[in-house]
């Protein structure tokens, strides 16, 4: 993926927090969806590593993916139970203790008011964040999200209940990101029936190398004997309009060079 | 995740290639059914990685993840076109050059003669392997896979196209990985209904350090108002039929102390 600015502010990697995704039994679909929503306002997600509920390998992977990345989304793991433990990863990643937080243990109070819920210690638990944190509210579930604005990487830990995670992207992560935005993507596809992929390898290949600022892929795929290409370019502009028409463009350009070099 | 056995043999890991699942466009499924597979015939799938279609980022992750683990499944990056780096960032990341194999090309030529259709020099490109990769045939469509036996680790690199990942899993990868297999593995689940996580966190919590053979999860739930906990259990043995009485005793234990705890 082509980008219009390659520096580290934009780079964004997702971590994904929790046994039942690395045995196979929950499909994560988290960081499908946060890829998509970080990509579309500008954003190159370089990696998403999924990792076990374990604080030795939750904080491996945000200390590896600080150094190249400017924002850092994890899923998972804020919780009430004995395996939830993000915040004690990302105080071991970031070397910023834990404290009893005052206004996460407040939203927390407030949350199990709505819902009729008592405080007990299993639930004081999830106020124990880094002393700098900032803690992001909740609309859906009781769990607080953890804002970690490092020098050079922010961090958002939020749930992993998908409902949740999206409230809080939709409500504190993507508006925060999105003031800083300078560029916006979008996506234009087009179906080609009874091609291969292998056919058209060569004209998709170069057309891809005279169009570094655009991201352009074939998907192939074969139904009922007919083979079919999907071909999709993404392109980056200052304004969404002015991405899609720019996508818009490109993708007839290249479905044109695609037909002649096919005749 | 708890498991008999410890050592780097039984560790596996998986590496997901492909821009199309960085920028959310296509969601990944094949590492949630990779991992379900190697989980259940004994092995502890300790981190998903998903990279783009880059030859350095495919060949960090490899050699990273070769440090500590026994097999490495790759998806993706096997086919004709510009983007499909994978047998390379291998030989990268092994140190093992790359060779036009004739085993590779014989497959190829068969696949595509079946299929009725010409070899390129798109197509020739999918049968330069590492050296002393062994091709793995491919059922459905057309590109091997790769099968390298290095002194410590496995690593089997197979089409992102999910029918043929999964026929390769199934014809080739856990049939070999299978003969060596020492333990297996087999879950039990239950729903408790009116019931908050929270509320049974504590018994949750000490039952599964009581049993770190097994392992122990509540998943939360919230519907129509009503809150649901699913409780599951996921046991080893070294038969099939073992792990799965195993899982239901526990299962049956822990429910009963959740039950009585929340009298």
């Amino acid at each position: 993926m082509s980008s219009l600015i390659f520096n580290k502010f934009w780079r964004a990697a997702i971590v994904v927090i929790g046994n039942e995704i690395l045995i196979g039994r929950v499909l994560d679909t988290n960081s499908h969806k946060v890829a998509k929503m970080l990509t579309l306002i500008g954003y190159d997600v370089t990696e998403i590593r999924k990792v076990r509920d374990e604080v030795e390998a939750i904080a491996k992977a945000v200390k590896e993916l600080m150094l190249d990345n400017g924002v850092i989304i994890t899923t998972g793991g804020l919780g009430p139970t004995y395996d939830d433990v993000t915040a004690e990863a990302i105080s071991f990643a970031t070397g910023i203790p834990l404290c009893l937080k005052e206004d996460a243990l407040e939203m927390i109070e407030k949350r199990l008011k709505d819902l009729g819920l008592e405080l007990d210690n299993a639930r004081k638990k999830m106020a124990i964040l880094p002393c700098t944190a900032v803690p992001i509210p909740n609309p859906v579930g009781v769990a607080p999200g953890i804002a970690m604005f490092m020098p050079r990487t922010k961090i958002f830990s939020l749930p992993g209940v998908p409902k949740e995670m999206e409230a809080m992207m939709e409500s504190y992560v993507l508006p925060l990101l999105e003031k800083e935005n300078l560029v916006a993507r979008a996506e234009a596809c087009e179906v080609l029936e009874n091609v291969r992929e292998a056919d058209i390898a060569n004209e998709v290949g170069s057309f891809a190398k005279e169009h570094p600022e655009a991201y352009v892929k074939s998907h192939p795929d074969i139904e009922g004997g007919r083979s079919y290409v999907k071909l999709c370019i993404m392109a980056s502009a200052e304004s969404k309009e002015d991405a899609e028409r720019k996508a818009k463009t490109l993708l007839k350009s290249l479905v044109n060079r695609v037909q002649q070099g096919n005749l």
